[in-house]
């Protein structure tokens, strides 16, 4: 059976007026996107136009949820209710799916933006409540959160649960993951071989030089970055130059 | 065959810490509810609760998206071009949809908020496209519409429209709408006198005391006001003791 | 030299189409007003008519800023820097002096409002921060923080820090504030001991039955209750009945 | 007496994560800066970098109020009463104001924004409320106002207005300004000699060829463009070439 990974990557931050990323560039390197969603960027026309991207580069699209901090961009921790956070995921996962499919796309997964993202790591009556409620919305639904204990609850609570690891963002001594408020460009090649070291060998190496196991399904790259293109390009290159397959979840 | 017609009432317009209207004692006497979507008011757990409170009345109900403006409600009027405002409404109304999901409920109807429900009755690039958006999202959908040229334009292309007047508003000599910032209090006799007029004559008294036309499938009714409740129930028994059924669109 | 303290309350908080509270029955028996400006609620319309009442009263007026969370009011703890909740306050401060220069009013203080109050409180490089800014701003402006580390932070960092007391919230075990999501209701006759026993013994009972000692220039009431008007008229009538005015900051 | 002129641009329209324009580059080239408030874009913390960026330039500032339209940038028309626009624009007005005073920066004029400034042009209810505003708030404050029948209108209600005429946008043929929704690029000897016409003629050409007379103590450039910068600095160079000094409003 040959090896297949899914790569997502975040893109639709663009807002109104202002324009994020290189989206047309970036999307056909991967086999995912992560749309934001209005909480974070992402205004309904921006989605629209991000849906139909996905659907040239043939790709899988899912919802960007995020905490409500257009000033913040979402990457900044916020103590809200779990049973608030699930209506406000809904609200924004519903959002995509009415406009993706005026396009005849379907939405096939979810994923925590920012701060909601590493929240979902920490705090595990959050992941678990968001679980619950992606099970309940769709059984079928991918709900994409960091290897860890996060995921567990989430899957614990029913919901089908896609494992990721970063290869665009370094990880704390502690194997939590350092969100930057403006990213790091990196270089493609040890992105690449981040990437491939997390699929053969199942371990990723931390800021501190020490290793770290996981086991994942897909893997996250950032499309708000000069040359997010060119890593995306190279990765998935890489992979598949080594018998890997770049495929959606499934 | 017996009479019948829909009574749709705006509701779940409180928001975070505000409250308004009293949905819980305004909703039993209505068929359908227009439920607002977080762009005018109704932030996502408000949604989620108006949707239960609509589900114990076992009622009908639908999307109410406006225009974005939190701070006026949505009743000041915005040029905002069609395309744009079909992604605003698709958005509200599946920000709805899965929410309601969760809860077991199906959405039938969208109808447009405030100044934008206006802007459908007298810009007809507006409503064609919305009619065309609806069409497109689901055949199956009623668009509730002010009867009229805008309510024929988005019927043309292609939306199942369902028409109607409004018996707790005044019209203006040339048969607008008027929209009042904050709602008068109405006399639940007279409400329902004109409901019943307008059913069994196909007519209703501008402002200016001269009759219009109009031939709906549905009624309006608001519910932010002190005696929304008294009225809505007023009306419904006034209809029933006439013979006239009560029930959602179909 | 008579006794006199400062009873400040919350107002303005309205927004747009919604009412919260009534400042005009309830400002009357305070001293000085915390005005909300736009961030957790008090939209500019609001915050004018609040300026307008207070200037009737002839009481005092404050800027209340908040973290920028209009879903939740303000009482979710953010995570953010304070070089930027210090940018964040003084634009809510300089939107509510403007305002009230139009109504010939001067702005003498400023509270922060909820959970960002509660982060000075607990913060103590977000309490620096924002205590060499409103110095830097203006060195008469009074900042108003509950009595603790972070007002004495405040004041360490060159403000003129009032110190304060609550008599409407409880107190945990560490003495910290309990913030309400939605204010019950007090006995007027209790909080007005309450207020009796920090100005003559500086003492207060937490909400486990012993202790703590405080000395605070301003006592807080808040304005958003069914029974705020008669709490804040009883806890005033009591105050003048034994002696005490209730008077400005100064 | 040697000619002189100022020479104004739009800036500071960057919000959060998402950067607009090159201010650093554009604003040494102009003598008065409009800094967005929050409205349309410039959350707090880009505030306070463009007036540093301003203060550096050595440039007077001047604040840029927006209708409520941070997905549309302001540039929607939106029907909102005269005094709750006037609200808004102290608002805003005054938080640039407390920002700009921790940086020891006085604010010299306003200038409405987008589609605020072109509703300032035509309904002269709004003109005049505005100028009145002003008038009351600051009787030294200067408002920028397209030449016209506004201006006349703001100026008649005490306003001390400062006239002005947009050398990188066109006019339709009844003198009305074209809003474009993203900036054309322009050809800046194009708009140098625009500029110098302007001045030693009072003349402008419109759309359709036909000119128009103006008589204006401000030109306008837009800070958003790729070639802004480079606009600006040819324009001041060929009016200064021309003997013209570009200085701030006095």
């Amino acid at each position: 059976m040959p090896l297949s990974i899914d790569i997502n990557g975040d893109a639709g931050e663009s807002y109104g007026r202002w324009t994020l990323g290189d989206d047309a560039s970036f999307l056909p390197h991967v086999s995912s996107v992560n749309i934001a969603c209005g909480f974070h960027g992402g205004d309904p026309a921006t989605m629209r136009e991000t849906v139909r991207i996905a659907k040239r580069a043939g790709i899988a699209i899912g919802a960007h949820p995020s905490f409500p901090d257009l000033m913040g961009f979402g990457r900044r921790m916020m103590t809200i209710a779990p049973d608030e956070m699930v209506d406000y995921t809904l609200y924004q996962l519903g959002a995509l799916t009415a406009i993706a499919r005026t396009e005849g796309l379907h939405v096939a997964h979810v994923k925590p933006h920012g701060a909601f993202y590493k929240a979902c790591s920490i705090d595990m009556a959050l992941s678990k409540a968001l679980g619950a409620a992606i099970a309940a919305y769709d059984p079928q639904m991918f709900l994409v959160l960091l290897a860890g204990p996060g995921a567990d609850a989430a899957e614990a609570a029913g919901a089908r649960v896609a494992r990721e690891a970063f290869i665009d963002l370094d990880y704390d001594a502690d194997g939590g993951l350092i969100i930057e408020r403006v990213a790091k460009l990196r270089d493609p090649g040890t992105v690449a071989q981040r990437a491939l070291r997390i699929i053969h060998e199942g371990k990723l190496s931390k800021i501190d030089g020490s290793d770290m196991d996981l086991k994942v399904s897909t893997l996250c790259l950032h499309g708000d970055r000069a040359n997010s293109a060119e890593v995306a390009r190279v990765v998935k290159e890489t992979l598949q130059a080594n018998g890997i397959a770049v495929s959606p979840l499934r």
